[in-house]
């Protein structure tokens, strides 16, 4: 590892000898001279070679196919008359560390499915490069606001002994002989577990599991999961300001690292909301799109159609790209949210929607376990395999609420990409379980 | 949430009226005063109150149990008697959020078992919410560290259409019809994986799955791994130079967030390592064994009684907590190894241990395609179920090396606790998939 510059550093270094480790962009043989562009994760630069001062290296240079893994020494020196940053490397040596197969499996017009096929090459376009960059910034803009805020962070097991909050869409497997585990949809009752057990405040990032069959864009059977429950609050209108806030800093923090980046590969100008983002209640949405000719029939909820309906609402009435939307009924919402103590028929919960898709849902949590029990009852669960998470409210579980996010959603949206799979680091669907 | 002041910062307080929210620890009722300590996750303080000073709040003391959820207010004064402190709190209102079930399923001197199967309780203990806040100050440091040094976070799938690197203990689900997939013993394909897609450096902290049957102290079948891999390292050497700086700053953090707590409570001094860690290969380990009377007889590779006098034998000759034992024999290392390059028996790797237990297996990885494939030969493995494995080194992967950390085992080892179950937030083992 010794002896490494990063090519993002050379302007700084004209007149040096550097050694630079990366890969091969393109090679241009000419009949004297030779253009070799390489790349690492913090740029490129153009390496020439005068093939009379070494046919040895010259040979070698021509034997290079792209994207193979090199390293190479040389002298910085400054050429106007290059694009990448005015800098070129003398060439001095190379070592091929690794010669690529040619051809490629993929181009840059490859399908996404040829794409994940070949991941270990997909991830080294620019695009997929900054996905991961702007992820890794975000997850890390979260934990900086959890830290101030005084959170814990928690790891909780995703195999479970019970199916959890609805079986549905729940992946099983043989444990140790006769016994059946379920993977973890989420890790809800975890998180409510770990308020129980005082830590006050929790947050985690981790795997969730969904035996889902469809195949839309905004699917997948495994995803990142962005869970924090705060113990304390009075109600959902406590979690929407905390989540506010929060997300607010995550934008701000992308926005400042890569925001110039986004908008030059992805066309996508980052705006961080200003907070409150613009609460409103499912009632008054669904009443805002019936104005509109967009009736929502049977079920309580709004469809995606209504969601994005109504972000363009949002947008040209408030001028913001998110919204909270209340209330619930119970009927669409988990057996746990609690509901409004002068309308039994609503939960204290909402969703935030984010330039018309979901990114999140959250509640305040009903902690009395004779009110939950009997929440659970009414809506017809069997109370026998939840015994264990009503034990939880037993012993002095404060009140709490908190909210869930998809990690890749939010960046699909962020990054205002199609599809799931194009932010997903390796995606998992129904008929992808490789590489 | 408004208006809560967290019990650590009473001191700064004296005099004013204040809301704390936490649990009730122990309530003593006498004939004209009562007393009620209570406690939040900073810290706990003496709660007073006059009987004659209200009848009815003296009633609803009086029907407090331990661990009920309380909201309490009232003025804060100094009181030289008290040992919290030297503050105290002068009640003028209680509201009993939830008043917990008694007698409570655990005391201080149940059972792991029965403190597992209460962990909403016993996580309110002092000693397990240290736990906690440790494994999350050590995660901290972890991502300081890394984004220092260039890092990239990964979330790799843990359900994967293949069985990984050896196909024992791993556990298997039915997945959509008649597909098969397996869950995760390690994200060690998907790290490579991104080192070839370019990410230079990566690391993830997640979930990974092993169906081991054995119920020692040192295992689980569900844990949480620490991964790191690092291109361009040119041997093993690199990777522990990397880990042993990255795992010092680690542990300072901890020590100096706290180190004062772990001795007042687990009667341990955390050490800083001085680095470079002492590093000794397998065979001359094995020879100062068995010079101390210790013979290790067929396997090629430490036992837990070796593992624990080499640790005795490092301390009295350098002090030191930690050792690096380096370049196991093929046979005892994964297929993927890099070999000696003059000594084909040996691979370029490495274990760490830590006071006697090995915390990390790191190596550098063999990137060479043709090579890797027959070392994958050599070892009997079949190589169809490896081909997507093959193809990430087939255009251009760098060299590379890495390493992985079991946290639990990390968190056990530097508390020096006997048990993995004490240090893990929700345990998983044969027989325990609840709560």
């Amino acid at each position: 590892m010794s002896n490494r510059t990063l090519i993002s550093a050379v302007a700084g270094l004209v007149g040096q000898e550097v050694t630079l480790k990366g890969f091969v962009r393109t090679v241009r043989d000419q009949k004297r001279i030779q253009f070799l562009v390489m790349y690492d994760h913090t740029g490129a630069i153009q390496v020439v070679h005068m093939k009379e001062d070494s046919p040895a290296l010259a040979a070698t240079i021509s034997s290079l196919t792209d994207e193979s893994a090199v390293v190479v020494s040389g002298k910085l020196v400054e050429n106007s008359n290059v694009k990448l940053g005015g800098v070129e490397l003398q060439l001095r040596s190379i070592e091929v560390c690794n010669l690529a197969q040619s051809p490629l499996p993929i181009q840059s017009d490859s399908s996404l499915d040829l794409r994940i096929d070949n991941r270990h090459l997909s991830l080294r376009s620019a695009t997929d490069q900054l996905v991961i960059r702007v992820q890794t910034t975000m997850e890390r803009a979260m934990r900086d606001f959890w830290e101030r805020a005084g959170f814990a962070e928690i790891h909780s097991p995703k195999l479970m002994g019970v199916a959890s909050e609805s079986g549905a869409e729940l992946f099983s497997l043989k444990y140790f002989g006769d016994k059946t585990a379920y993977l973890a949809q989420s890790p809800q009752f975890y998180k409510q577990m770990a308020i129980a057990g005082g830590l006050d405040r929790v947050f985690e990032v981790g795997p969730v599991f969904r035996a889902n069959p469809s195949f839309t864009s905004r699917h997948d059977t495994e995803f990142t999961s962005v869970d924090m429950e705060l113990a304390w609050t009075e109600s959902h209108e406590d979690v929407m300001r905390f989540e506010e806030e929060w997300l607010a800093s995550v934008i701000a923090a992308v926005k400042a690292k890569h925001g110039d980046e986004i908008l030059e590969l992805f066309g996508v100008e980052v705006v961080v909301p200003q907070t409150p983002v613009p609460r409103i209640s499912l009632a008054d949405a669904r009443a805002i799109l019936e104005a509109r000719g967009h009736v929502i029939d049977h079920k309580a909820d709004l469809d995606p159609e209504g969601e994005r309906m109504l972000s363009t609402y949002i947008a040209e009435t408030f001028g913001h790209e998110f919204v909270f939307v209340t209330d619930y009924p119970v009927e669409v919402r988990a057996f746990y949210h609690m509901r409004h103590p002068d309308n039994p028929q609503l939960t204290m919960s909402y969703d935030l929607l984010w330039k018309g898709l979901e990114i999140t849902t959250g509640a305040q949590r009903e902690h009395r376990v004779d009110r939950l029990m009997a929440q659970a009852t009414d809506r017809g669960f069997d109370l026998l395999p939840l015994e264990h998470y009503f034990k939880f409210f037993e012993h002095g579980c404060p009140p709490h609420g908190g909210c869930g996010v998809g990690l890749t959603r939010l960046l699909m949206i962020m990054l205002q990409r199609s599809n799931v799979r194009e932010v997903t680091f390796l995606y998992r669907g129904p008929n992808r379980l490789t590489p």
